[in-house]
């Protein structure tokens, strides 16, 4: 088996939302199509891998750094002992002549490749990827189905409380029991008012997670922690700069709402410092490192490593990014679920179509790989880089 | 005062050199000329910047996010009080829109621009930049010269212990009193036989560092630094992982010998890191942070305020790269010293033309800004750039 050729290209998402530190509205990502010399129904198997949003697209680290050291590779080099393509080889292929440390950019690049190989490996098994991932690695039983909640609440202009409660019971409409707002982008005071509106409007059977986007400095951060204690929240997210451990600490010490973070980590090691210095409490607290941003899923498998050693359980890894990739993930490793965004970041956000959120939950496609086929908006992009 | 344009471009800086952990032979940088609309003698001044070796160039997220930002700004929304060009303002115009954390790859984007800003605003006010930055920042009075040492013995095909030590002696004749060699790129004991060959070649009265590039596990980190402890050396740099810092604190509390790492650490909050959980100690150890590779000058006086929160004295720094940039830092700022690597990665490596490091020292030109036109093999790089 051997990688035939690679395409890239670049794909707005542009979106006037904004969070509490960035406007959307230039944000692109990278695509890739890994096709290989394995015809099936007369065509030849591809991968396809694609970046979440929030950082952008990486062309030319792909043209001209990742890709060529892959496709320079040794053929035999990438093959695993049963001559199966393998992610972790190509991982290595990818990242030579790369140093160690400053982990962000080139962690997007590699993780767009490394998607797409493992929808070409299960592809090739004929299974759809958390069940290839699920009896590769998941000695405790993997499922069909992940836990999803719906993260919006973004600030626009124009939009005021009963807009953004509109949202939240669409959100509830359509079968999430768990939605997030956005924090910081106004006054605590507004903030509590848009928290109180919308724990009213979806009632107290389900629940409200709210996230400041790394913004707050500490006298903030912790001003927020106590005037949320008083709500039922589902957790608290990134009130900090994502690096600065010690205020995670002082945060999570002070927090009766579960604290998240960690969709702006972007290897095993930061992951492994945040674990060590971040005060995070593995009986309650959340872990969101994305495996579209960091080095793709060869990494990602590294930091679930690194999670077992300091005594963290799968099951607190509520991965950020909102797309198929990484629900793959939640139902074949046993993660606890997977970031939702409705209607935002299309195509590459949501998942397959026609498959309802039921209670919370929403099921995956029995397709091969990860069903980007079976998505009528996301299948014509890859259609289109590959001149079918 | 205004910018009036910004030209960029990518240049090789290809070796056959290689460290313990990549090779150089596809290494690039950026550079880049800030062109404002300040005349003198009939030209306009112009900023040049470039970034140091080890990371590659960043020619897409200059040319589609950092520069466009820039340019984009509103002139007055760059200026200080004073009606000059503020590298601070600029730092925040190029930073719009950019997520926190993932501090790589654009830490050198906006680290080859800032470079440029800090020559354009010394050119200005006609002054060497070291005279420039000493009299706005430091209050301990600033110099016009700088302690440097020579960064050389890589491994590369062919070269021998003969063959090291005549490189090394190239170095002690050129006037430098401090060498460092790399390791790690050979077993323990042909290092060790390398290491001694080098120190009786130099003799007691000059010093060698030696230099792991960050490729040791644990078990090989701890039995260097154990085997290291008999010879006097200068330091002992980037033994594990630069993310890992209880590693590194492991390997402080072990080694006799002073520590030296951080040229792997892109930003304020990653040395922040360094400083809280590392173990360094700042009566001994060494600080490596290259601004040209971590968002610039801006960037790295928020570093410096980190170390001081943290009672460390930037007399600790020695900054990585071999660039004049850093030198001008080195004097202005009152950094212990900078890196060199003599007739390595020219025309950027290297200081001004025709001056001579005297017993380890040496003296900054007296030209305005970096002095960069003082430098034969490299102003026609910005000369070409700008079509002069």
């Amino acid at each position: 088996m051997r990688i035939r050729a690679i395409h890239h290209a670049v794909v707005p998402i542009a979106s006037e939302i904004r969070n509490a530190y960035i406007s959307f509205a230039k944000m692109t990502v990278s695509v890739v199509a890994v096709v290989s010399d394995v015809v099936r129904d007369g065509k030849p198997l591809v991968g396809f891998g694609f970046n979440s949003n929030g950082r952008y697209d990486q062309q030319d680290i792909l043209s001209r750094r990742i890709l060529p050291r892959l496709l320079e590779a040794s053929p035999k080099s990438l093959l695993d002992a049963d001559g199966a393509l393998s992610p972790e080889k190509a991982w290595d292929a990818m990242m030579r002549d790369e140093k160690p440390g400053g982990h962000g950019e080139r962690s997007v690049a590699v993780g767009v490749v490394d998607m797409a190989l493992w929808d070409l490996a299960a592809k090739v098994e004929g299974k759809p990827l958390y069940q290839f991932l699920g009896e590769r690695y998941n000695r405790c039983g993997f499922s069909n189905q992940a836990w999803v909640y719906a993260a919006g609440g973004y600030y626009y202009p124009g939009k005021d409380i009963p807009q953004l409660v509109d949202e939240m019971r669409r959100y509830v409409d359509m079968g999430y029991e768990s939605v997030k707002i956005k924090i910081g982008g106004a006054p605590l005071a507004d903030d509590i008012a848009r928290i109180e509106a919308v724990l009213a409007a979806i009632g107290p059977d389900r629940r409200l997670a709210v996230d400041a986007n790394g913004r707050f400095d500490r006298p903030t951060a912790l001003a927020y922690a106590r005037a949320l204690a008083g709500y039922p929240l589902l957790w608290y997210e990134e009130p900090g700069d994502p690096l600065d451990f010690e205020l995670n600490a002082e945060i999570a010490a002070e927090s009766q709402v579960p604290v998240a973070t960690g969709e702006n980590i972007f290897s095993h090691q930061d992951a492994r410092n945040l674990l060590r210095y971040g005060g995070m409490r593995p009986e309650r607290d959340y872990l969101q490192m994305d495996p579209a941003l960091s080095y793709g899923l060869v990494e990602y498998r590294r930091t679930l490593a690194v999670l077992a050693e300091q005594g963290w359980s799968p099951g607190r890894c509520v991965p950020h990014g909102g797309h198929q990739f990484a629900l793959h993930l939640a139902a074949g490793l046993g993660l606890g679920g997977n970031e939702s965004y409705p209607g935002v970041f299309e195509p590459f956000g949501g998942f397959a179509d026609g498959v309802p959120v039921e209670n919370g939950v929403v099921r995956l496609p029995d397709a091969p790989g990860i069903g980007i086929e079976a998505k009528a908006g996301l299948y014509p992009v890859y259609k289109k880089l590959l001149g079918w």
